[in-house]
């Protein structure tokens, strides 16, 4: 029997994070790890990880490259699920992952379909890192996954799906007929197992859906499914546009407010999601995307009927919720 | 017989641009038409190009985005070799290009494999435009040829290659032991009629090579044929990292003056090629770059070996020479 690849996770408390260390449990494919910083080691869910029997390496990301290429000490595969507001902090990672022959960095990607540069802060710095990443000539994988089912459905009259929404919801961007790219949170580690250890996507970037819809098509599943009628409501272009720019002035007169950054962040997905139309195949396609469905057809994701009847049955989740 | 392609040359007076002519003429599959700026239609160069029938369009690149999509009518393909010191000019063009609906935007490349970001600023601008192109879904092909076999050989202690040396050089840069990427600069244009005429390349990065040489490979192809002893003179790599300091640090304190910018271009160039090592098929690979050699088996570039032994011929052409 081949030895395990020894995998390191960082970030595997937060909500990417978590899907893809269950993901790489489930397939007793790999020898997984988890790395985490110096004041999380006490935190709740770190220790329900270790109670899983993962082990921990405790690092701070501030810390010398010397010391983290020693932290990453028999890792053949380094993924980053770090948080939005972190990302830069993977630089000197970046470096020691080079330093200590890492085999495949999975950078934190996992977003939407986006332009590389000028039109999403959260893909910008994201930017920043992939680049650091072939500076280094660091063999990676970027994998991104669209938005998520568990934050793309809308609300019902009878309130009965409130439970598992982050913000209750039923706007209509635009004219509602752009497609978007969407995974399941408990999908994405599933498929991160697949393309970590595929050598097609090295040093590729990769895409993974469970469907491809508009929000037109998204309400109709959901009154379809629940036999309720969704009142619509509808945020035209200029108005995103102005979100946008609102949010964006108030960011610039504060630029490292965590909560004006977040505010940035979710009208630039608006904007980039319904005005540019950016989260589609074609335009992933475009800028050199393979499909994860087209690499591994025998995979059977969740789709978003799936999910939605999940949720009518009650048995949704909140995203981001303890 | 179906029409030909109409393509639209800017830059076509410089090195590459008029290789990049040739190479367009001499197919005799497209109709190619020059682009040139108001103040260049008088220049010789510029009616030697009238003079072989080949039709002006004549645009200011700072014009309006709506003057450029005017200028571009009837475009299929777009083909930027503008010079250095302008290619953030190219950025009114782009969205022009888009608005027009032109079918491939080939910009300014044309130069050695070398990471997107951070290490040349030559390069460093091209990612802007990259960028700019990727923001618009602009279908475009990114073509890099190395280091021209023009430049890159040795002089002779007879003197009767210096006719044709940009710059008399005999040095050995590290331990000499580089692969380089080396493309003549006469099978630019043969490449590039290739490459934009192929569906293979729409939307991907292509590199170009006749040779992969080290130095010390070019220097004993250059001795054995020539039958002369060249002196080697060795520059180390601590001698190379300080001339880009110093290029760098001079150019800091005025970033506008073009011959320290040039400086900068030549001194990231020897610090890319042979301390870093990036201009090389195995990294080209890396950053996602397809072989033309590969595209084109049938194409028989000018090797190394041959040019040298033109340029022993007296056939040879100083690079830049009027």
């Amino acid at each position: 029997m081949p030895t395990k690849q020894k995998v390191l996770l960082l970030g595997a408390t937060g909500a990417t994070g978590s899907s893809i260390l269950d993901g790489l449990l489930e397939t007793h494919q790999f020898d997984v790890e988890v790395l985490v910083r110096p004041g999380s080691v006490e935190k709740p869910s770190v220790q329900q990880i270790k109670d899983r029997g993962v082990p921990l390496r405790v690092a701070d990301l501030n810390a010398s490259e010397e010391e983290l290429v020693s932290i990453l000490q028999g890792i053949e595969i380094l993924i980053s699920a770090i948080g939005p507001h972190d990302l830069l902090q993977q630089k000197t990672l970046v470096r020691a992952a080079k330093s200590a022959g890492i085999k495949r960095f999975t950078p934190c990607a996992f977003i939407t379909i986006a332009p590389p540069q000028g039109t999403m802060l959260l893909r910008d710095e994201k930017e920043i890192i992939y680049n650091e990443i072939k500076r280094l000539e660091l063999p990676f994988t970027v994998v991104d996954v669209g938005y998520w089912h568990q934050i793309s459905f809308p609300c019902l009259p009878s309130g009965r799906v409130d439970y598992a929404a982050l913000v209750p919801n039923t706007t209509i961007h635009g004219d509602g007929n752009a497609p978007n790219i969407l995974t399941d949170i408990r999908d994405i580690g599933r498929f991160v197992s697949r393309i970590i250890a595929d050598d097609r996507t090295l040093n590729k970037y990769v895409y993974t859906w469970g469907d491809i819809l508009t929000e037109n098509e998204i309400l109709n599943v959901a009154e379809e499914l629940s036999g309720e009628k969704v009142e619509r409501q509808y945020e035209s272009v200029q108005e995103m546009e102005k979100r946008l720019e609102d949010a964006q002035s108030s960011l610039s007169l504060d630029p490292t407010d965590p909560g004006k950054r977040t505010l940035v962040y979710i009208t630039q997905y608006v904007y980039s999601k319904y005005v540019r139309q950016d989260n589609q195949p074609r335009y992933a396609k475009y800028l050199g995307y393979l499909d994860a469905r087209e690499l591994y057809p025998d995979f059977k994701p969740i789709s978003f009927r799936e999910f939605f009847t999940e949720v009518l049955d009650g048995k949704g989740k909140r995203p981001y919720g303890h």
